[in-house]
């Protein structure tokens, strides 16, 4: 094994806003000796989150990565060498392998072994990964849709926003995306099968709102926090939940930015806001995985994925998905 | 009865911000004849509420009082004439018969029937009434405090803040109380149990709350949502609950004040924010006021009254209340 090489990239400083590629640096190495009760894994798949830019800032983040780590990842790979029972050469396994090609880890790093042989190993990073269990997660567990209800989505034809939809729909509920660009839209609606969408860029969110949702909002899926949640706050419906998941439009937290109070709409509408990470929820997972799973096998589920090729195109992955140019879950494959 | 001379207080213009004394006029009139299937009461007791604020302002809101109406309110009065069978001369009722001294209602205006003949009827106004049961309702279904948790109050000595204080004391919770003045922190400390407080007007909030809850605030029932709220919310603890009961430092929404965005805090620390308002939860009333009863009964439940006599106090009433000058629920004894 000391012969293999290895390239990984490493985090050589703090980003004050949204991660940079001069955080980061490549690097090769000499792929170790595995320690006793270790697995070696050859990485196939590597994914790129928006959650990555709250890992790397310095406050308080519930999986801080620390100047001189590998960069923290998802991964899809394969056991090359197994000093444990737990898994064999061979197995396919999805987990916290970090940006290289190859990751000496224990067992615990492993998320989930790959049994389907019938979905492509990719889906899950993505619709069956961190994206999609998110989604089925946050969207069963915070917002609790009723059939008949509208829910909204605020990164409608993301990774986890495009997944929202189309459980949302699957539920019978009325579903609203709020996207960037017409190419987007047309992907929501054809796609995704939302059944409105707005252009948050060129639209009048709030007389969009007003025409399609008189009735008001009743799920709020929040992937933004800024002026485009600042708009939607409005049409909240009596008893609205508004899933906290994420704050792509909010460049720094630090200091903390201004926008309008929002609790008197929160009292007037008796509405509620809660943050969901996914990491609370364990337990789950596997049930969701299976739903979503369930809903590709039955053709409820589309997805896309926005691949590039090698490890040099990962550090400037993250800037890429804060500017919204990708069309779906965003990978790098080795 | 057509003798008799009612006086009444009209609202005569809606407000911009906090009501004022011109946007009522004390009218006086002679008690119209009953019709079929009402009764006729006699106000002893007029309430005044923080949320009156709301019910005049012109924007969406649940209870919406018009201009020509009698101000709505709660009171504590005796049925001194029945066309229904429901009632009988000599009741003793809580309901709402407005700021006025006769009124004609249907039964339907009644909240409850007062029976308990050991406690001050006064109190089925404030600990026992709108005060006492939002306190416990809300504390309850929306901040299900545990034993061992942390809860802090915005304003701690007020009709609502001093019941969560002792409702959550009493269920072995740690209890911090955020008020405005010496006398307040004093009676917060003796009389209503407060384990912390911390005044607003002079402490440093953000240094208080890192002293006292070094594991953060695990249920934060607020009034007040303004600069006292934006030091909380940063000491919130994972899993925290934000109780949105009232908006006392913001003396207009409109145009929506700005603050610093929450977003980020409820996602990193999971915590849920959410609208309370009683109306919503009348089926739970009764059981409410039980608790409340037993409490006093136990000597567990202080209360303090803040109270006016005449009818012509009423219009300055609500000011008064935003000022903070009142210490205990706010009444008018007719």
């Amino acid at each position: 094994m000391s012969s293999l090489e290895n390239e990984l990239i490493r985090v050589v400083s703090k980003p004050t806003g949204i991660p940079a590629p001069e955080n980061f640096q490549l690097e090769k190495q000499v792929v170790p000796e595995l320690e006793a009760g270790q697995l070696l894994i050859r990485n196939e798949w590597l994914s790129v989150d928006p959650a990555m830019r709250g890992w790397l800032a310095d406050a308080n983040n519930y999986a801080s990565v620390r100047v001189g780590d590998v960069m923290r990842s998802l991964c899809v790979g394969t056991v090359i060498k197994s000093t444990t029972d737990a898994f064999m050469e061979g197995d396919r396994v999805m987990g916290w392998f970090g940006w290289q090609h190859y990751a000496a880890i224990k067992p615990a790093a492993v998320v989930q072994k790959i049994t389907a042989t019938d979905l492509p190993a990719s889906l899950y990073l993505g619709v069956l990964g961190l994206n999609g269990v998110t989604a089925a997660t946050a969207l069963d567990k915070l917002g609790a849709p009723k059939a008949g209800e509208t829910v909204a989505v605020s990164t409608a034809a993301g990774g986890v926003g495009s997944c929202v939809g189309q459980l949302a729909k699957a539920l019978g509920c009325r579903t609203i995306g709020l996207t960037g660009s017409p190419e987007k839209l047309r992907t929501c609606l054809e796609e995704f099968n939302y059944d409105h969408v707005i252009n948050y860029k060129t639209d009048d969110i709030d007389a969009a709102l007003k025409t399609q949702c008189p009735d008001g909002i009743d799920v709020y899926f929040d992937n933004t926090a800024g002026a485009i949640s600042d708009a939607v706050m409005q049409h909240l419906a009596i008893g609205a939940r508004v899933i906290v998941c994420g704050t792509a439009s909010i460049p720094s937290w630090d200091p903390p930015p201004v926008g309008p109070r929002v609790n008197r709409i929160l009292l007037t509408r008796r509405a509620r806001m809660q943050g969901f990470i996914l990491f609370d929820h364990k337990d789950t997972y596997p049930t969701y995985v299976k739903q979503l799973e369930d809903l590709i096998r039955a053709g409820k589920m589309n997805y896309r994925e926005d691949v590039t090729e090698g490890l040099h195109t990962a550090p400037g992955a993250i800037g890429e998905l804060y500017r919204g140019d990708n069309l779906g879950k965003r990978l790098i494959r080795l």
